[in-house]
């Protein structure tokens, strides 16, 4: 059983010695290259490894899906990223910018291709994992779908936001770890405690994200504070201020969606506070953490086995462990 | 055994019964519906099926393949269009065009999510299946690729014009035909000659297609004559013409390429003629359909069991049969 850095650096080597994608076209493969070394945490792969471990040594077909996971949530990053129009990821050009359009279309379906390349490598349960697999990606992509409709509507209640964080985030991670479950031997019960678990995870971790984002020091979330506010991101604060604000609150909202300047942070952090959309926020961050807990508890191994995946977990939900 | 016309018919009510996409997001699954339903020749589809009846009567595996691959198929032509920036096929809007390009990429996405989840369904050989289809999916993406990067050069050799048609477009009929007879329980060496009647009947086409867009009758291409020379299209004639004309040949060439009106078809036409290049071109066409045919009468199963294939190459090569 290995920690968190170590699957990670782990996953790092065979990532690189797995993928030296052709040379030719360059122009399809260097952004390929480019785009997998710039990086991203691996906590994909890395908790269907753990999960994996819960049960039986790391095997082949572990890190084959957990490749083919890595590979597919990159693709999804760079088509997100042409739809939302973002210039940047992790502080780097993203493939559209770079390379343009084209680039930014292909290298995305060339790369979900050798995601299922990796797991196509499987030799147990092969239609299981699959299954369980395009399930999962076909939820990504309507929870996608969900976001960019969300962006043009007016009103989204806390449940529409849920559904589509969870689709577009959690079942991504909650598959994962079903998947190294499955792969290692796990029984259906365990492996769905274990998608539970990953699925709970995305949530807090997605809704304790927006929290941040307003009210966390800019050390700690690594970028500038109140920065979906400027962009009039639909948040979860922002959601939940609107439905527990008063008329004035909401016109105040809606006013303020229309500035473009940062002197409107501090007046929505007012309103997010004055409404208790931030201890809405808290609350609702800390039920998804405890039953995200609840269902790793729940997964019948000894105790000391789970103790990397209840790390990660403590970690990523900025817990005390 | 069944025919082309037989095999359409009973694909489209397989196709249409086994697709209902889920209703929600209506966004991201009608623009689906729409573009399956504006059609296409369902040619890899059939010649799958055809395929497997060389060996055996039709199976379930079969048709999952024959859908799987008739959804990549739609997968690579919706994000094609958006590369192309083609306002339309089949006459009719792209999906780009109709619904944006959100919806344009997310469909084509979702979409070849849809085709692995037919794949899925395989219970023989489906790693060996998995692996030949996304080894053709990858080329697929290569020669689309290469497509675009020509289109932004001068100059490209009649070799890498072949590579770039055979990958973007031939593999996949290959494949097709290679999939369907390992499905049937082809040996290896059979597979490998139907990959080669599938690979040399593409190419086949393609030139042909080049071909008839200059010099064919506009009854029987269904399109503007000239479009090609129109869009200053690199096809083989054009490049052909390039290679075997004089200086004053590739002057007047570059010359009409500058051009954006209908009078410099007959200009182009003529040195097509002159050079040699339309002859080259039948010559071509001429030669790969030559192999084509003689790859399938390699395919060691009584002839009369292989006249549906021959009897839709010979129509799809305008050849008396």
């Amino acid at each position: 059983m290995h920690s968190f850095n170590e699957l990670v650096s782990a996953f790092e080597q065979r990532f690189a010695s797995a993928l030296p994608f052709p040379q030719n076209p360059t122009t399809l493969y260097e952004p390929c290259r480019y785009f997998l070394t710039i990086g991203g945490k691996r906590i994909r792969p890395v908790v269907c490894l753990m999960a994996h471990e819960l049960f039986e040594p790391l095997s082949n077909d572990a890190w084959h899906a957990a490749m083919g996971i890595e590979l597919f949530h990159n693709f999804t990053l760079i088509h997100d990223d042409i739809m939302d129009k973002a210039p940047l990821r992790r502080n780097m050009s993203t493939v559209h910018e770079r390379n343009g359009l084209t680039a930014g279309i292909l290298c995305g379906d060339v790369m979900s291709i050798y995601a299922y390349e990796q797991l196509a490598n499987i030799n147990h349960s092969l239609s299981q994992v699959l299954h369980l697999f395009n399930t999962t990606a076909i939820e990504v992509c309507e929870g996608q779908q969900l976001d960019m409709d969300y962006e043009k509507r007016n009103i989204v209640s806390i449940d529409e936001y849920i559904e589509m964080i969870t689709l577009k985030t959690s079942v991504l991670i909650a598959c994962s770890l079903k998947m190294g479950g499955l792969l290692g031997g796990a029984s259906e019960g365990n492996a769905q405690k274990l998608y539970d678990f990953g699925k709970n995870l995305g949530i807090a971790f997605q809704l304790q994200d927006d929290y941040l984002d307003a009210f966390g020091s800019s050390e700690r979330i690594g970028k500038q504070r109140g920065g979906d506010i400027l962009a009039n991101k639909k948040t979860y604060l922002w959601l939940k201020a609107w439905e527990l604000g008063k008329d004035s609150h909401r016109a105040e909202l809606v006013d303020c969606t229309k500035r473009n300047d940062e002197s409107k942070v501090p007046t929505v952090l007012d309103i997010f506070r004055t409404t208790g959309a931030d201890l809405a926020c808290r609350a609702a961050v800390e039920s998804y953490s405890t039953a995200a807990f609840n269902s790793l508890e729940e997964v019948a191994v000894m105790s000391n086995r789970k103790k990397h995946l209840h790390d990660l977990a403590s970690y990523l939900l900025l817990r005390d462990q």
